[in-house]
C-alpha cells in the first residue's frame, strides 16, 4: 500500500475536520507552542497539505502573532495546550477581541477520561475542575465549545461560523483524545450567513439619508470619516466605491489609519479630535454632512475625547446599524450601508455635474508633520522629528508597517503613509511589545512584503524573543528599536524620573546573533545610530539589501516624545488624576 | 520646612496604606511593570523607605519573579496596570494558586471617573465594562477587591490577611485616583487569625492516631512522607520536631523536594510512586504506620499516580483537617496535628529506649542516581546522566536550585541535594520557563544565595528576556541552558521527529550581552559545552568567580531525557491517549 493509499484510508477525525474547516476559511498557517495535551491534535495540522505548523517562543508571542496574521488575511487561528499556554495567550485574545480580529484559539486539554475522574494532573489548579480557563475566555471571546467525540463536528462549524461572522475571536477546547477520534466527513461548507438588513429598514435610511444629504450646496461639502469596523467587516471596497461616487474628501481614524490611499489628494488625513492637523480637523468636523462609516471614538482615538461631531449633519454607519441625525437604522450592515449612499452620491453628483458644478482643484492636505524636515548638521544627535519623517520617507508600497503603541504609534500617525502600505497599531487594546510577533505573522501572511517595526525599547523588551522567528523564517524585514532608556509614554503622563519608568540597557546589536542569525542564509545587519546621518546610512543599507533583516538601534533622548504624545499625555494624566471628576467632552 | 517635614505632612494616602501593610507582611521588594494606570500608585512603593520597587520585561516574568520570591519570604506582590498588563500575568497566577504561593496582584485600573462614565478607554474591551478581567482573577484568587476611597482601608486589610492565612493568591483593583486618596493611618497591625483547631476534635484525632501507631513493633517502623503544604503552611519546624522525636526515616515528594536535609542519613529520598528509588519506595509503601504531613498526590508528583498507600495504615494530614485510616478529623490544622503526633512519638520512643531498643545503624538511601558516575573519556559528548550528576556535585549549600518542568527537573530530582539548599520546581503548574524569572525573584529575596537554574533551550527562550534583570541587580547565579533543539519532554511523548517539537536555534553565549552584560562592573561569562570535561571546566570557572553571573549553554541528543522521565512520558502518553479509558491507580 502506498504512502498515499494508507493516509487516505486514515479514519477522519475530529482534528481532521477542524483543520479543513480553517483551510476553507482561507488560513494557511496556524501560530502557537505545543503541549503534550494538544500534539495528537497537532499532528492534523502538521499532516494537512494547505495548513502549516508556525511555533513561536512563547503563547502571548504565538497570540499576537496571530494577530497580526488576522489582520492581513481576515482569520486566523492560535493552538496552545491546557492551562499555562491559554492563559499565556489571554491577553493576546483580550487584545484580538478589543480591536476585532477573527482569532481562533483552539486548546488541548486532558483527556475525558482524566476530566471525568476529576484528575489531579498538571496545567490544572489541582481541584479537579477543568472549566476555570474557559470560564476565563467567556469575556473576551464571541463562541466558545468544549469538545466532546459526539458533538464536535457541528461545535466546530458553530464556533468558526460566529468568529467568521462578527469577526471576533472564538475558543475550542480539545481534549487530547477527542483530537483522534473518527467523524464523518463534511459533506457541505461552513453556512454562509445572510445579510441580515431589513428591506424596509435600508428605505427609511435612504428616505432620511438624502433629507440629511439634500441640504448640502455640494457634493463636495459631504466627508467621509472612515474607522475601524469597515476594515474588519470587508468592506473596503465598498467605502472606496462610495468615496468614488463624489468624489468625496475622505479621512480615517488613527485606528483605521492606511485603509484608504494616504497619497491620494482627496485623502484629508488621520483625524484624532484636537489632536489633528487643523485641515484635517475643519475637514471632519466643518463639513456640511459627515459620513462616519465603523467609527468607533475611543480615547487614543480620539485625542481623549476631544472630536466634535455635530450629530444633526452626520450619517453614521456602525456594524450593524446605522444613525441619520438623531434616528436609528436597525438591523442595517455596513456593507448595505455604504451601498445605498453609494447611490444617494452618484446621484447628488450628477445633478450637479449637469448644473456644471465647479470642481476645485484638490489640495495636498500636508499640513501633518512635513515628511522631510530640515536637515541638521552631521554629528547632531537624533531627534525623534527627523526619525519619524526619515522612516516615513523610507516606505514603499507594499510595506507592512507596525507601530507599537507608545512614541513609535505617534511619532509615525501624522505622517501620509504611502500607497498600499498597511499599517498596524493597537489603539484600544494598547499592549505595548505586541507589534513585534504581530510583524512576524503579518509577514506570514503575506509573503514577499517586507516588515517595518517601530518599536520603543521598553516594548521590544517584553516579546524580543519572536525576532527568532524572524530569523528562522527569513522573513525581510527592518526594525527600528527607539533607545531612550525606558517607559517614555509613561515619563511624558507621570514620573518622568522615577524608576519605575527606568530599564534595563542592553545591546541591541547582538540581538540577531543570539536569536541565530548568524546561521541564517542571508544574515541580518545590526547597527546603532545616534544621529540623523548614521540613521540615513543605516536606512540606505537596508535599502540595498531588501531580503535581509535589518535592526536599527536609534538612540534617543529618555524625556524627549513626538508632538501629539505630549498633548496626549497631559489629557492623560488628568483622566487617571482625582480631579478627573469629569472628563472633557 | 525641610523635605522630612514635607514629607511626614503629605497626607496618608490609600497606596500608603497598601504598601505599609505590605511591608508589615515582610514584604520589601515588589515586582511588576508599571502603566499609566498604576503610575500614582507605584509613587507611594517607591518613596517607602522599606520597599524596593523592582520593574521586569514583562508581567508574565514579574509574575513568575514574583512567585519566586514568594517561596522564599512566604508571601510576595505583583504590580501590573490594567487589562493588558493583569492578564499577560495571569498564567503566572494561576500557577501561583495551584503551587499554593501567596502572591498580592495589584492592578491600577483607570479611574473612578472614567469608569463610572463608561468611557472607552485604552486598555478595555471598548465596552464601558470594567468587571471583566477581574472576573478572570475569581477561580485563582482566593479574594478580591475593587477598591474605592471609602472602602479601601478595610478591603485592603481583608484581602492580604486571607492571602496570608489562606497561602493563595489575592487581587487588589485600585483605579488610579484612589491611590492618592487620603485615608487615615491604620491603628494597629493586621489581625492574628487564631488556630481554627477544635480541641475535641485533636483529642480524638490523638486517640485514633495512639491506636494505629500502637499497631506498629518499634518507631522505626513509622515513616513520614512530607508535601508541599508543610512549607506553604510554615509548618516546616513542627515536621522537623516530629521527625526528631523518633527520630523517624522521613521522604519528601517531588513537590516538596529540600523541605527536609536531604544529607540526613534518616532521608529516605525523594518519593515519586512507582518512579521512587526502592529504597524510597519501600520506606514509605511498606513502613508500618505512614504519616502523610501535607502530601496531594499529582500526576507529576507520584509517579502518574503510582503511589501504593494502605490508608488502613496511614495517618494523612492536610492544611485544615487530617485522616487517621478511614476516619476524618476537622478541623485539625497541619501545625497542631504534628505537634499532636509528636507527643504521641515521644512517648513511644521513649517507651522503646526504656525497653532497650536496638537503633540499627541507619543506611544512606543512596539508590537514586548516582551522584558521580563513572566519567568518560574526553571528548566524549555530554549525557543526560553526566550533566545532572556534575550540577549535583557543584551544589553547595546555601544555593537556591530552579529546575525547569522538564529534563531538567527530572533530571536533578532523583539526585540527594546537600543541606541547605532550596529547590524550587513546578510539577502541578508544569508552566515551562517559569524557573528563570522565578530565580530572579527568589534571589532577591535571599540575597548573598547564589541562584542556580537548570532549564532546557525551549522553556528558556519563553522568558529569557528577565536574564537582563539578573545581570541589572548583579546577581550571582549559574546558569545550565539545555541545548537539544525543541521540547524535549514532549518528544518523549508524543512526536518525536515532529517539526512542532523543534525550535529556532540560538547562539546562547552572546545572552549576557543583549542583556546588558557589558556594563556590568563583573561581566558576565558564558560558554558552550558539548563534552564532559568542558562541562567540568565551565563549574569550576564558576566556582571560581561566585559573584558573577556564567552562563552554560550545554549541548546534549536532542532525543535524550533523564531515565524517571522516560517512564513517565510512556505514562502521560497512555493518559493523553484515546485507551486511556481508565487510568492506572
Amino acid at each position: 500500500m502506498s504512502a498515499i493509499e494508507n493516509a487516505t484510508s486514515a479514519p477522519y477525525t475530529v482534528g481532521d475536520h477542524l483543520v479543513d474547516r480553517l483551510a476553507e476559511l482561507g488560513i494557511d498557517r496556524v501560530f502557537g507552542v505545543p503541549g503534550d495535551y494538544s500534539l495528537a491534535l497537532l499532528d492534523h495540522v502538521v499532516a494537512h497539505p494547505g495548513v502549516e505548523w508556525t511555533g513561536c517562543t512563547n503563547e502571548l508571542n504565538a497570540g499576537y502573532a496571530a494577530d497580526g496574521y488576522g489582520r492581513m488575511r481576515g482569520i486566523a487561528a492560535l493552538f496552545t495546550t491546557y492551562g499555562v499556554g491559554e492563559l499565556s495567550a489571554l491577553n493576546a485574545i483580550a487584545g484580538s477581541f478589543a480591536e476585532h480580529v477573527p482569532v481562533v484559539h483552539v486548546v488541548g486539554a486532558p483527556s475525558r477520561a482524566s476530566q471525568a475522574a476529576r484528575r489531579l494532573v498538571h496545567h490544572t489548579l489541582g481541584d479537579g475542575d477543568f472549566t476555570h480557563f474557559a470560564g476565563m475566555h467567556a469575556g473576551v471571546t464571541c463562541a466558545r465549545a468544549a469538545l466532546t467525540a459526539d458533538n464536535a463536528a457541528p461545535e466546530i462549524d458553530r464556533v468558526l461560523t460566529a468568529v467568521r461572522d462578527q469577526g471576533l475571536p472564538g475558543y475550542l477546547l480539545v481534549p487530547a483524545d477527542v483530537a483522534d477520534a473518527p467523524v464523518g466527513r463534511p459533506s457541505r461548507p461552513l453556512p454562509v450567513t445572510d445579510d441580515t438588513s431589513d428591506p424596509a429598514v435600508v428605505a427609511a435610511f435612504v428616505d432620511a439619508a438624502a433629507r440629511l444629504l439634500g441640504r448640502v450646496r455640494s457634493v463636495l461639502d459631504v466627508t467621509v470619516l472612515a474607522g475601524l469596523l469597515v476594515h474588519r467587516l470587508g468592506a473596503t471596497r465598498q467605502l472606496m466605491t462610495l468615496v468614488d461616487a463624489g468624489p468625496l474628501p475622505h479621512a480615517t481614524t488613527l485606528w483605521a489609519k492606511s485603509l484608504v490611499d494616504e497619497s491620494s489628494p482627496r485623502f484629508a488625513g488621520t483625524y484624532a479630535g484636537a489632536g489633528s492637523a487643523e485641515q484635517t480637523r475643519s475637514a471632519v468636523e466643518d463639513a456640511g454632512a459627515l459620513i462616519l462609516a465603523g467609527v468607533q471614538f475611543t480615547d487614543l482615538n480620539s485625542g481623549m475625547f476631544t472630536q466634535h461631531i455635530d450629530r444633526d449633519r452626520t450619517i453614521d454607519l456602525g456594524g450593524r446599524s446605522a444613525h441619520v441625525g438623531a434616528a436609528t437604522f436597525s438591523p442595517l450592515e455596513l456593507p448595505t450601508a455604504l451601498a445605498a449612499l453609494t447611490a444617494l452620491i452618484s446621484e447628488l453628483a450628477g445633478r450637479e455635474t449637469g448644473a456644471a458644478r465647479s470642481m476645485p482643484t484638490p489640495q495636498p492636505t500636508l499640513s501633518e508633520a512635513p515628511s522631510a524636515p530640515s536637515v541638521p548638521d552631521e554629528g547632531t544627535a537624533l531627534s525623534h522629528s527627523q526619525l519619524w519623517a526619515a522612516v516615513t520617507a523610507f516606505l514603499r508600497p507594499g510595506d507592512i508597517v507596525l507601530a507599537d503603541q507608545g512614541t513609535a504609534f505617534y511619532g509615525v500617525a501624522t505622517h501620509r503613509l504611502p500607497a498600499d502600505v498597511t499599517f498596524i497599531g493597537q489603539p484600544l487594546w494598547a499592549s505595548i511589545g505586541y507589534t513585534l510577533p504581530a510583524m512576524f505573522g503579518a509577514c506570514t501572511a503575506r509573503p514577499g512584503r517586507r516588515g517595518v517595526l517601530l518599536i520603543g525599547d521598553g516594548a521590544a523588551q517584553m516579546t524580543i524573543q519572536e525576532l527568532a522567528s524572524v530569523i528562522r523564517a527569513e522573513l525581510p524585514a527592518v526594525v527600528i528599536v527607539v533607545d531612550n532608556n525606558g517607559y517614555a509614554v509613561e515619563r511624558a503622563i507621570h514620573g518622568p524620573t522615577q524608576p519605575y519608568n527606568d530599564i534595563s540597557r542592553w545591546d541591541w546589536t547582538v540581538a540577531p546573533q543570539l536569536f541565530g542569525g548568524s546561521a541564517a542564509a542571508t544574515p541580518p545587519h545590526a547597527v546603532r545610530v545616534t544621529t540623523h546621518s548614521e540613521l540615513q546610512s543605516a536606512l540606505a543599507a537596508a535599502e540595498d539589501q531588501p531580503r535581509r533583516l535589518t535592526l536599527v538601534q536609534a538612540v534617543l533622548p529618555p524625556t524627549e516624545v513626538p508632538e501629539l504624545l505630549t498633548t496626549l499625555a497631559q489629557a492623560l494624566a488628568h483622566a487617571n488624576s482625582a480631579r478627573a471628576t469629569e472628563l472633557p467632552r
